[in-house]
């Protein structure tokens, strides 16, 4: 309930009337439940969880203090109606569909609906002590997982075939899915970050970056690390002690109170001093929760401040086209003294050569 | 450059000026990329496809017909602008994050824009020749995961290993992925259709529904079965009886010209009749291709027909809450003649029994 009454506490402060809670993992948060629907918090009543009929025995079982309402295809806007009546005026909301949003501002137009997922994100973003214990378990099951990455990595293997066995380590060993699907990019394919699984085999003298995590009671973890196949060249060898260096200095900011932009400073600048700036082309971390994606960024722009809770990336990277790239990335906990590695595995070249 | 032409040729018919594309799997419907981003199509020029800078490399390599312009967090805003100019008034929108859509409509205040994801879908609904040639291996992948269920179905085996069995089976076999999170629903928790997966151990007189998919090529193929464990109790057997007997006419409907709800229908009033009625608490399938879940739905309220070239489910249930559920579900090609299941396996009491 204290997350609920947090909400409330942002109604009356923000000058809101009620709260539609639309994403999912939100809903999830708030509500324990994974039944999806809307989830709708208003000053003065219990909250209520708006649930799709046929997830209506799921959401009995999972959901916490909320009161359950079923809807079928057609009676969703009535029964909204129903609950935020005349006295709402301004609506926060946490994502919608577009076309479900607009419907909504389509007959409430007595009312204003205002995008205020921040206020949703910025408790999100610091994660309580339940949500640590799961996210350390969904740290350890990718750890498991990339062993098993480590154990299959030869010549001739296919991208999928690695992705395969990852997968069913982290799934036995407790793990209810994979976090996100698995980058498993070799060779070329290694530039690019977001690569996504193919059928492609294995070389010698390959980079393989493989980049995967699990999930635990809705917690996702996030881990990367690239290996080579074979005596890493001189290049390879240069641009992975540039991510590895990159990383070490970064964390050293993961802190509470420092601003998110520090951290990735401290990493940009040691990789353009080592001649790669134009390679490192993304942010260098991102808050993970129970979506994968979550605030804070730890990039460039971002001026907020890390705080003890927060659970994000640390993930340097050098791509270069046709060449290929490094990765080395671990999901760390923010806290009063040293950060936490909630994805402990082996990370120098020495390592990760196979 | 087909699927392209075809849009622009709605552009000029339903009075848009531009499109913008901001659903994943419409952008690689029209693209070929996962690269994600927006994709924006306009009257006279080339499709602009605005692709995230980490996955320039990666557009560079899977997208077709059209110009790629790298955007990194600051300059989405100023790049559109430049694109759509002065004269765009009236744009089309297939999905866009809640955040991003208010800061368009905020920063484009002499445009109107308007949820069209309607025209995406009217051509995402009939699947060409290559698509189904995808759309059946991926069905094939899930058939083969299937059956690595059946073999590592014994009591006391947890949901989370069986899971792991299934997609390991898939994956090794050349899926890229699951389709979507597996439903592993045992015992109790097979009354809900939408059951995630646990670590509850397999007990003898278990009802254990199994539903889950694979993705090949980016399309997603869709199956569900219930097992028995041991052998079948009588009222067991009675709504197993039920369900295959509506999936049976059901698929009679499944033809180009037939409305959407009649296939529903059939399959709803045999089951009603049959005295479970209650408990058959979803429509009776769902179109499917690069989204799990896509039009057209086959439930009660829709009148569209179906037509060659759709491929959707036919998934019956019955749902007994405390006692249990049973769900068969087949993916569906509607053809000119008699329609194609592509997702092949076992589905009478007798043979789902182990």
């Amino acid at each position: 309930m204290m997350r609920i009454k947090r909400l409330e506490g942002y109604l009356e402060s923000e000058g809101l009337d009620a709260f539609i809670i639309g994403r999912e993992s939100s809903i999830c948060y708030f509500s324990g439940s994974t039944s999806g629907g809307l989830l709708i918090v208003k000053r003065g009543i219990e909250p209520q969880l708006l649930v799709p009929k046929l997830n209506l025995e799921l959401a009995k079982e999972q959901s916490r203090d909320c009161y359950l309402k079923p809807y079928g295809q057609k009676d969703l806007l009535e029964l909204m109606e129903k609950i935020l009546g005349n006295e709402c005026k301004s609506v926060g909301v946490d994502e919608l569909p577009l076309s479900l949003f607009n419907k909504i501002k389509e007959k409430f137009k007595d009312k204003v609906f205002r995008d205020r997922e921040d206020i949703v994100w910025k408790m999100r973003r610091v994660k309580d002590a339940d949500e640590v214990r799961l996210l350390e378990k969904a740290g350890e099951l990718a750890s498991i997982g990339m062993e098993a990455v480590r154990e299959h990595l030869e010549e001739g293997v296919k991208e999928n075939e690695i992705a395969a066995e990852a997968v069913y380590e982290m799934m036995r060993n407790g793990a209810q899915d994979r976090a996100f699907p698995l980058i498993i990019a070799s060779g070329f394919r290694s530039a690019y970050p977001h690569a996504d699984v193919t059928d492609r085999r294995l070389r010698e003298g390959d980079l393989v970056t493989v980049d995967m995590g699990a999930v635990y009671k809705n917690y996702r973890s996030d881990i990367t690390r690239t290996f080579v196949l074979g005596s890493p060249t001189k290049k390879q060898r240069e641009i992975f002690e540039l991510v590895l260096n990159a990383k070490a200095i970064a964390i050293t900011k993961y802190k509470d109170g420092l601003k998110c932009s520090e951290a990735d400073a401290a990493a940009r600048n040691l990789i353009k001093n080592g001649g790669y700036g134009d390679y490192f082309i993304h942010s260098l971390g991102h808050g993970i929760g129970l979506d994968i994606h979550e605030p804070p960024s730890i990039g460039e722009g971002n001026s907020e401040t890390l705080v003890t809770g927060n659970v994000v990336t640390n993930e340097p990277g050098i791509y270069v086209p046709k060449f290929g790239g490094v990765r080395i990335e671990d999901t760390i906990l923010v806290g009063d003294g040293d950060p936490k590695n909630l994805t402990k595995f082996d990370e120098t070249v020495e390592d990760l050569t196979v």
